[in-house]
């Protein structure tokens, strides 16, 4: 395949994480290691938003030391700036194409890398799609990341590494804390996942050093109340500090969430079900149902963005992934994402390359039956094994002023 | 004065913190150095539940290592356990009081170090009333120790430098993660903090490196409802990105807790009170009246627990001030708490004293006028002054498993 030169650009999308930038700056480092075929690297600022507004940082001229890359590599959230744009189908929408074509063709893009989920990963099927009846010639890569882990095709995806780490950390911390009083107490972990519980799962990795959770919940199984009671019942009966570890998205047998609070007798005791989340729900149904000292934390958006606490193995992957995609490119690869593929036996390590992104773009992969115990309450061996390479080595952070500090384009 | 020789007892109590434990690492170093005069140390389970009931641990025989002290340093909560007990008078229930002195006698307990807060305080300066009257000589010192950072008398609590540390590190991820997208959007921290509004002051240090929150809103100020709306409304249309820290403790004009949620028609919307806190009624009130996406984050228990990023500076002083509790009450104080007298000048330095404890038991220190601005709704450079040095240093925090190690008794 003859060789193709010219431009590059990079953008991010979806909800950030803490990986996100590491691929970025995987991204740029590749491109300027190719600068003999990529002449610029642009970025779009937030995402395609960017690409149509010609909004563009020249990334080439930006990035000057190692410590810009290993700097961004350190700083969570998407640095270029994200969005939640969804592409239409050129049927629907051709001028948004056409815009796209003519931005392409005005500063010679050969390259487009795209940094996202499953969104993202839809929108470059698409723009890939058109391209190829074009007689353009362009390389759209599609780069996963998502910290829910729900991408099909890859082993993981980068950013769920760092966030799977942050969570068994503090789970292992609320853990200690729980543990101080001789009261009886149920304390309810909310953890980010509306659809897949890969996350959740991490907060049984503390029970690798000694003490876990007493149940994990996940959407994967519809969530019975009755049972969920009992076994809190049974665990009170043998500690006073019961830990449960719940996705924010389990829902009753019906296929209601349970954050929707209107079944058995709940309605009464929530009102207006927007006001809570799955954990403050089932709070409220504990207090009133055990009368014990119950309390709810949802671990909120330090899951995706507590980069003071990254995985080492999330962020070097990360930014392997995003080189990989620009030498894939620059080897004539297009319509891709690029994926992990686990190499079998010990030690842990992946391979990097590139799978048809139409498998991916309409895909929700689940935690396996194989992860999770015959009671729905927890998960196996099988999982801590697939979890436990994912977050070890503690990613470098530089501190300012006792902060950690961040990279700013 | 005499040498007083015999065995001592420590126990933790209140809330755990992440540098609760240095304390108790401390005050066993300081007492195993004097091992000439104490010569068991016996750890109290549960505070005074342990002592009444004489569930004890020898921590002279356990503390073998270098590596044991440094670990209980850096693990998080009270590893002796704590109480939530309110130690009543000797005129109420003389009965406690009797038994303690039979525990002291049967033990040969001369030295008695009770680390805690408020309550806990109020405890050392009723046993050491108590003992006064006696012929059994006992010294009893309480050692500081809240988050909050509300204790009289010493310029700053063991375990608030840490929690503002975490509080700082957490607020400058976040206001990274909510910069990425272009839609307005109000993002509400809760921080904790019921009376006394130290912990959200924090929140403001982000702004020493670039960017901080828009606005802080503390209890030691009330709250009007119409104010916080014109602010949101100024400050969206600079930006579309706007981030508040609130204390959960904030009231308006007439004393109730935001968090009851039940003034300017706000009844309607939560119903509950118990159900929110004050970040999701602010949070509702917000998507109510300002019609764009809101969001409302309560950092919880990690605050005080999040000891994988101590503060260097916190748990080197709170191993410290256990150490000087044991040397000043060899030395003869009783019926004191150590406290830390901060030294004019650069650098930061700080000595620790003793001080008369029935100063320190009944009162609350709040964050003083100088430390907030005449709006209201944010901190003064002397407040940030003050803060900065005390979240200076990352303690260290060894892992096992890709996760922080901690010690168990």
């Amino acid at each position: 395949m003859a060789v193709l030169y010219g431009n590059a650009i990079v953008g991010q999308s979806g909800g950030p994480t803490a990986a996100i930038n590491a691929t970025l700056s995987g991204v740029i480092r590749g491109a300027m290691e190719a600068k003999d075929i990529i002449g610029t690297l642009y970025g779009m600022r937030n995402g395609m938003e960017g690409l149509l507004a010609e909004n563009f940082i020249d990334l080439t001229a930006r990035m000057q030391t190692e410590e810009d890359f290993t700097s961004l590599e350190a700083t969570p959230s998407a640095a270029l700036g994200s969005c939640r744009l969804k592409l239409p189908s050129p049927e629907k929408e051709r001028a948004i194409y056409e815009k796209v074509l003519s931005v392409f063709q005005k500063y010679n893009i050969r390259y487009f890398f795209y940094i996202g989920g499953n969104d993202s990963m839809d929108a470059v099927a698409k723009l890939s799609a058109f391209f190829q009846e074009k007689s353009y010639e362009v390389r759209i890569i599609g780069v996963p990341k998502t910290i829910d882990n729900d991408l099909a095709g890859t082993d993981h995806s980068p950013g769920f590494g760092s966030a799977a780490k942050y969570i068994a950390t503090t789970m292992k911390e609320i853990l200690c804390d729980c543990a101080v009083y001789t009261i009886p107490a149920v304390t309810i972990v909310e953890i980010m996942g509306r659809d897949a519980g890969w996350l959740a799962t991490a907060a049984a990795l503390p029970s690798l050093t000694g003490i876990g959770p007493d149940y994990i919940y996940l959407p994967e199984r519809a969530f019975s109340i009755p049972a969920f009671l009992e076994s809190l019942r049974r665990a009170l009966a043998l500690h006073p500090n019961v830990v449960v570890a719940i996705s924010e998205g389990i829902r009753v047998e019906d296929g209601r969430y349970v954050s929707e609070g209107q079944q058995n007798g709940m309605l009464d005791a929530f009102g207006h079900k927007y006001l809570s989340g799955a954990g403050k729900t089932l709070e409220m149904l504990v207090k009133q149902e055990l009368k014990c000292k119950v309390r709810s934390i949802e671990l909120n958006l330090p899951q995706r963005c507590a980069s003071h606490l990254s995985s080492e193995t999330d962020i070097k992957e990360s930014v392997l992934i995003g080189k990989a995609a620009v030498k894939h490119a620059i080897e004539g690869s297009y319509g891709k994402m690029m994926a992990f593929l686990r190499q079998k036996g010990e030690p842990y390590s992946v391979d990097i390359a590139p799978i048809p992104v139409e498998e991916v773009a309409n895909a929700v992969r689940h935690v396996p039956d194989t992860y999770i115990n015959k009671e729905g309450n927890g998960v196996t061996k099988e999982c801590l094994d697939y979890l436990m390479p994912l977050i070890q080595g503690e990613a470098p952070c530089v501190y300012e002023c006792g902060m950690p500090k961040h990279f700013v384009f």
